[in-house]
Order: structure tokens, then C-alpha cells, then sequence
């Protein structure tokens, strides 16, 4: 949610965290911290992921999502930027105590769904002229980051007036007794999470293909039986404990999932309490379905 | 060596060191320091490794156990934890100026061995209530770490009653004239650390199926020859100079050796003087040993 | 540049940089912190770059130079150190308010190019004592780093008196109308740069083998078709926007590729105004040569 109010706040960020595709192994990131401590040497730059594959805009979009409740006062700079030196803006958005710069490519699609924040143009004249190269991470991302971090409101003058550019995650459908989800992130446990979010619901099977996940498990046991488990951001996962799901069974994101719920009484129904990790990312706009609720009663249920 | 006394020292740790199976292309190391930051803004956290083959609990325990020397005043955040969401407990050891937070799954063992430490059990009622989620690294690791630096005591109530989970490392067995090591340890350059350790031993070969090594060296060379060295940590180890000792001839931890030595005169004996390398890690309950000196003494020797 | 001047300037790091072949899999990088911190708490220690690939000093000594001017009064600590318990000695480089910890073994050659710097010997008796271990990272450039950083100079107490060790970047060649130039880094995008750094000069056609780049472009686009284009410092580099020009075609540093250069007028070299990004690393040294505008004239030009 975009809030209309013009004036960005004279506020500081403790933290930068950067999430960036260069991996460890380039100097880029490192050449990013250089341009910050010449202008800021008070700020902490801490790395959130380096290593999101190389322009993938959705999962770092995903991991902006999951993680920005777990830091305060905190600057996100988000360069998966595959349109680096094209006239795409870079945009600053404020709200909640933390604070996001990023091209305007979708990245922050999902914080925008369920945060209010104020968004603002950045001015890459004040840092790079009129020059257009292909590292705005060090020309543009980080001399703005580390003024906006302290306090510095310059780049901002600008109101952004266009349309953003928005990505949408996939949002689990229902099919008679069915669900058809989808793995929309693959972690580096090799566990693949659906974009089933729904805590108090047992799922009695799951399948795609030839893979069926049959065990409802809390934890990574037993191992090397495929469990599927609601996991520490509430989404329902696959996973092979001792073992690695995503390459066993060769899993990309984008791929479906049937899951056939057990399903629900009335009575279950009205006892269903909030689960207070259900209200975690991506939760408050997807509340209103919550699909399970919805299924056809089973036979024998009143 | 796990001390009787009870009482946590009002201790503050300035440095928090992490030591994961998260891999970097993950935002779980860093969503750890976001939480941490939230409560402990003094702290430094630093990366010791968050590559650890997912759950390895072995070759995490060895290098905390070879690094921890290197550090003070530093309290190490031990999350590689297969049993997370089990009933496993999660510990804070305290000894020798460094402190270790760690699940109950033997991680620490081999620290155990050769420091003298308090032990106390984490609450984790303090941090994730009655819940038990699959990322404990967050929910409890974190905010345990961020207080127990900062001197707050409060999670570390109740006392550990149970016998802690080790495990051993496999020690070198003489056999006639030969010695039986294994590779305990693969470094990231390709070099196999085996568990032997006695710095002023020479082996004239070291053999395992095929594979042959008759040169002993200082240094890595000469260039493509195979090659075994005391290394910087004590060990007797594997290397291909210029190459990858691992990769070329496919080893893994485990894996064994016969080591030939060259047998030792008695007026050599005498001669011996401690390295004061032996003094690191895990020598100390090993020293008893001394495999080489107990050889079977070669012909022609008096 | 060396200078001869002998004294070290009464100088304070506020950063250490590492560049190593560590890579994260190892705790090798988090020890030289602990070692670091034991010394001197004040320095913030960050990662340029510990991916490195294995003794690739090369690869090193261009991270080093194209990230330098990024950052000040930073001390790069560079341990890509394949003859490490050699004789070979430990060098300290000090200039333009950074400075250089690293092996005498060419890993500086580049910016020694372009850099007047004040050398001198590490005296490493006052760390290691008489030993010579294979973590010198550890037990020499660990606290020698910290002790620099912090104004303490009493390990440069010696002249460097012999010849450094130099690698030679290699220049392109201008053969007829072609210009022959080389790979010379692969970066984590698997762009291929090369050591042809004339921002404005157009290249028709780049060709290798069976490898041909003609499109050439100021974006990483269009999408999968092969472009080259001058990077962000100043180098031509081959890519293959949303793919892997690297990996495609099985790209290594050192291969060759002919480039074909649209020719330029005589009026256009008077219009010709020095790009402010060609000041950047390496140019210098090669201003003099310029290899286009001593290209033989096209047909049909005066």
C-alpha cells in the first residue's frame, strides 16, 4: 500500500541490508560496503542474501517479504537490477521502521501488499550525473543508501508519479476436494515451499506427477521420508529429512502441487483460533480466502 | 570437562560468531542478526562459517573446536540442528573467555574435551513460548545470544541434568608397524586432514586402496605431486599443490589411511621436545598417546 | 610505483578489506577476524572478495585494483598465497590513503601500475616467532593487519631491498584493422571482460572460434542474443543478457577474441573528449597506446 503523503521522514537507519545476485564470488558487494563507509562509517552493513540467482526478481522479492519483520530501523537495498542502465527509476519506499531502495522492477511487490509505505523517486543526478552505467549498486544504491541512512533527504525531491511495476505471487486454487498449490520458493535446505499458508490445517496428501508426500510432520523426521510441515514463516513445505528434496525429485519453483486436506466439521470450525504465526507475511492479504474453510464437506460431516 | 557450579558469570561477549548449515544463498544467517540487532546493537557477529554441510554435525564440532582459540570475549552461535522442533534442548556453555550456544547433538563435543566449562540449559519459554517452530536459529538462537552477550542471565534458569549427547572423534590405531588414520576433516581447498598429529613424526608413505603419498613437505610443493604435511593446526594432511587432493581422488571424512613411519632411534627420544604447535586442539587428551614412540623399533636400530 | 622514501606513515585503517581463496565453506576467514579482534576491536573487518578461485593471483590482483579507489583508509589484506611457508616474504604497500598487506608474489602488480606506493618487508619474527606455519592468513597477516590498522609500524622495522615479483597484464594487439584482445576477467554474471578499455569507440563485430558478438549495447538486452558492451569499469565484456555468456560458451580468462572496429574519421578524433570513466584502474599505463585511433583509415575516409 502506497501512501500519498509527500514528505519523507528526517529518520535514521542503524542497518543496511543488502540483497543483491552477485554471490560471494565477486568484489561487487564488497566494492558496494567501500562506497558506503567513504560516506558513512556509523551505518552496519550486514549481507541478508548475496546469492539470489542472478535476476530472479521474484525470489528476492520473497525473501525481502519473509525477512523485513525481523529488522528495525534497517535500509534494505535490493540491486537484482537485470535492467541496470535502461531508464527503469530506482525508488526509495519508507514505512514500518525499515526502509527499501530498489529498482522499480516489482522486488518490493510483496512488502507493498500487506505494509503501508511512502514512496519516493531517487534522484541518481545527485550521485551519478548524467551517466548511465551497468553498476548502479555502487554508482546510485550505495552513496544513496548510506545519505539516506543518515539522515540525508537530497536524492529524494522527486514524487514518483508512474504506475509501479508489480509482481503477483501465485495464490493457491481450489478444485472440488482439492487445493492446487504452487512451490514459490526453494530454500538451501533443498525444501520446497508452496504458497499454502493455512497452519491448523492437516493435509493428507500432496502430489505432482509422480512425487506423493504422505507424512504430516512438525519436524525434519523421519529421515528419508518425504514429510510436508506448516514451516517457521507459516508455509506449508516439503522436505526430505537428512536429505534434499528440491534435487531428489528435480523441483523449480513454479511447479504445482495437488493437496488433498482432510477435511473440516463445522464444530472444528467455530473452535479455530488465530495462530499468531499466520499473521506473518503475505498472510493479511490471502486472509480473506483461507481456502480449507471453503472445501465441500466430506462424506459423513454435517 | 563440564564444571558442578550453577551460577552463570555476569559476563558480556562482544562478539557473536556464527557457525550454520544455512549456506549463503539463504537469508536465514541474516535474519538471525536482524533479531539480534534488535536487541544488542553492541555486538559484532561475525560469520565463522555458514557453509557447513547441512546438518554435519561432525565437521561443525571440528571447527569450532580448531577456531575457538583464535577468539575472545566471544560467545559462538552453533546452529547446525537437524533435531530442530524436537525436544532436544539447546545449551550455553561458558569457559575460558568464549561461550558456546549450541542444540544438545553432540555439536560440542570435542570443545568438551580439552576446556572446562559450565553448563546451563537455554528456557526457551523465555523467547518462543510454548511454540516450537523449525527455525529456533531465530526464535530462540538469536535473542538467547543477543541477552547472554549483554550480560542478562534470565534464559539460562534451570540446570542441565541430563548427560549431553557426544560424539567421538576416531582416534589413529597402531597396528605392527603401521599406522591407521582416517580423514577427519576436508578443507576448502581439497587438503584431508586426517586425525593424526604428532609434528616431528616423518611418514615416509601414506596409502588407502590406489592412492599413494611418499612425499612429505613444508609447504605446497612442489607443484601436481601429491604431497602430506603437518599443517597449520597440527594435523597430518593430504594435498595435491596446485590441485585438489579431495576432488581428484573422490575422498570423503572417514575415509582411512595406512601411515608408514620412519621409526625413531631411542637417542632420538630423548631429543624430543614438545612442538608447541601439539599444544591446540584435541591434543591434549590425545597426548597420552603418541603413537609414533611405541612403534616396534626397525631394523638395524638398537 | 615504488617509492623510495623508507619511513611508514603514523597512519590509522578505519577498514581491513580481505581478499582470499578461502571461500565461505571454510571457518579459515572467520579465524583471521578472531585473531583481528583479539588485537584491535576498533577496525571494521569486511569481505571483498574470499572466492577467490584457488591461488588464482590474477584473479586477485584484478579484484584489488578495480576496487581500490572504492573505498578509504582501508588496509586490503590479500592471502591468495599458494607459496605460503616459503621463503618468499610478506609485503606492505602504502599510498593514497589505503593500504596493502600481502605475499611478495605479484598479487599487487596491477595497482603498482597506476599507484605511487611506499613498500616495505613485514617483519614476520614478530608474530610467528621462527616458525613457519601454512596459515600465515592467520599467524602473520591477522595481527600485523591489526597492529597497522592501529598506527603500530614496529613490524616494518626492515627495507625491502629486492625486486618485487610482477604479473603482467597482457595489452591488446592491433594487427591490420583488427584488434586482437584477451578474457581477462569472468565476473559472477558470467560476463567475460576483456582488456580492451576505450569507451568510445564502436566495435562492429567480436568474433572466436565459432563465438560471434555484433550487437553492441548499453543494457544487458535483448534478451538471449550476445552483446558486448564497456561495463561499468571501463571494459569491453561480452554478455548474454539473462543468460551466461561464460558458461555458454565454455569461456576461460586468456582466451582471444578479434574484435573489428567501426574506423573513426579524422574529424571525429579531434571531437574526441576524454571519457572521465577511462581514468579508471589499469588506464593509465595503457592511455599512451589508445590502439583504435591508430587503426588504417576505411575506405572512403579522408
Amino acid at each position: 500500500m502506497i501512501e500519498k503523503e509527500l514528505e519523507p521522514s528526517p529518520y535514521f537507519y542503524e542497518t543496511i541490508a543488502l540483497v543483491t545476485d552477485f554471490s560471494d564470488g565477486s568484489p561487487f558487494a564488497g566494492i558496494m560496503k567501500g562506497v558506503i563507509r567513504k560516506i558513512n562509517k556509523k551505518v552496519s552493513v550486514i549481507d541478508l542474501n548475496n546469492f539470489i540467482p542472478p535476476g530472479d526478481i521474484k525470489t528476492a522479492a520473497f525473501e525481502i517479504d519473509i525477512s523485513a519483520d525481523y529488522f528495525e530501523k534497517t535500509l534494505f537495498v535490493c540491486v537484482v537490477d537485470p535492467g541496470v542502465a535502461t531508464a527503469r527509476e530506482i525508488l526509495f519506499a519508507e514505512g514500518f521502521s525499515n526502509g527499501f531502495l530498489a529498482p522499480d522492477n516489482g522486488i518490493l511487490s510483496y512488502i507493498f501488499e500487506r505494509k503501508k509505505m511512502k514512496l519516493f523517486k531517487v534522484d541518481r543526478r545527485r550521485y551519478a550525473g548524467g551517466r548511465r552505467t551497468t553498476f548502479d549498486g555502487r554508482d546510485v544504491f550505495a552513496p544513496a543508501a548510506a545519505e539516506i541512512a543518515m539522515g540525508v533527504r537530497e536524492c529524494l525531491a522527486e514524487r514518483f508519479e508512474k504506475k509501479i511495476k508489480r509482481i503477483i505471487l501465485p495464490e493457491p486454487k481450489i478444485k472440488n476436494t482439492e487445493i492446487i498449490c504452487e512451490i514459490i520458493y526453494v530454500d538451501s535446505f533443498g525444501n520446497c515451499w508452496t504458497n499454502f499458508k493455512a497452519c491448523k490445517h492437516k493435509i493428507k496428501k500432496a502430489s505432482s506427477g509422480g512425487i506423493s508426500v504422505t507424512k504430516m510432520s512438525n519436524t525434519y523426521a523421519p529421515s528419508g521420508k518425504n514429510v510436508m510441515l506448516y514451516n517457521s514463516f507459516g508455509f506449508l513445505e516439503f522436505a526430505l529429512p537428512d536429505g534434499n528434496f528440491a534435487e531428489k525429485y528435480g523441483i523449480k519453483t513454479g511447479m504445482k502441487f495437488k493437496l488433498y486436506p482432510l477435511s473440516i466439521s463445522p464444530l472444528e470450525r467455530g473452535r479455530r483460533k488465530m495462530d499468531p504465526l499466520s499473521i506473518s507475511p503475505l498472510e493479511r492479504g490471502r486472509r480473506k480466502m483461507e481456502p480449507p474453510l471453503n472445501l465441500p464437506l466430506g462424506k459423513g460431516e454435517k
